[in-house]
């Protein structure tokens, strides 16, 4: 499973870094793959590891503030394993033919 | 926790109806508090109940075909108890005055 | 077209009714069919329209604050009109089966 | 403004590279600042310019199907310039101390 969540703290300021980077952390610790964008952070590994880590965030998050907006998107197939690499290949490809 | 949820089977055909059909046959089940919007499924619980019943509707659909995208978005806080109806009752009575 | 939306002001304290109530009021100017939902408005019409509301309910709630996370989602088909009523009730019937 | 996006064009085939290189191909054209991610395509620059990328995007891979889910997620702030780069270096310097 490949999935990209991101945490928004309502009402906890302007800058969101600090709840980004304790996300990072608890992520790193999760050993799965993953990769920070500007927009969210993508994990990539068993779905049910993948749903703890991103939930173990969200909670995380909560308890620093009073209110969450959690967004998660994910891209589940069941022909072959997920893979967050070959999907950034695949298109690199296609725009060099 | 509020959360909303949506799942795009990927190479299905056009009709999405029997996915969401057997997704709100497994919420009804989860007897979880629960709107069906034109967008998506809208459910309220206990966190973990809510994210269990939003994972067996992913498996399910994803089980009925070969590729899923879901879109999970949640609401949390804990100032108060998560309350829809509320949500929606509180802008209804800011836009009448 | 049918699109959702929801807007998160960053910053701006727990209550967001006041912001939705402010998109509201711009939603009902537009003349568009709309729901609003716990987790968001829908809006049914003309692309163009649709998502020059958005982007003005968008504007509106930046003025407001100082920082705002938007999210949209977008199902638009072209072998036949979006219907946001159809959506649900297909989905309704299939259930009553 | 930043903004993410995806596609998802509904019943056309398991394989979503075509469509996501062609919306590159749009992005590139634009001039926008861009990132191709394992779950979407991140814009930076003007708000106009990005939705009206964004939205050709949409348009062009529903032009190629029947039927299209488009997710955007935008986040937008009035202190200082959007800069894509920036909020990941400073969740990444948050980690090192």
């Amino acid at each position: 499973m490949i999935a990209e969540f991101s945490i928004v703290p309502v009402g906890e300021g302007l800058s969101l870094g600090r709840f980004v980077a304790e996300c990072l952390r608890i992520v790193e610790g999760s050993g799965l793959k993953h990769q920070l964008t500007p927009m969210g952070t993508i994990l990539e590994g068993d779905g049910e590891k993948v749903m703890a880590t991103i939930m173990a965030c969200h909670s995380r998050v909560l308890q620093m503030g009073e209110r969450v907006v959690t967004s998660i998107k994910i891209d589940d197939r069941r022909d072959r394993p997920a893979d967050m690499d070959r999907k950034v290949r695949s298109v690199e490809e296609r725009l060099r033919k």
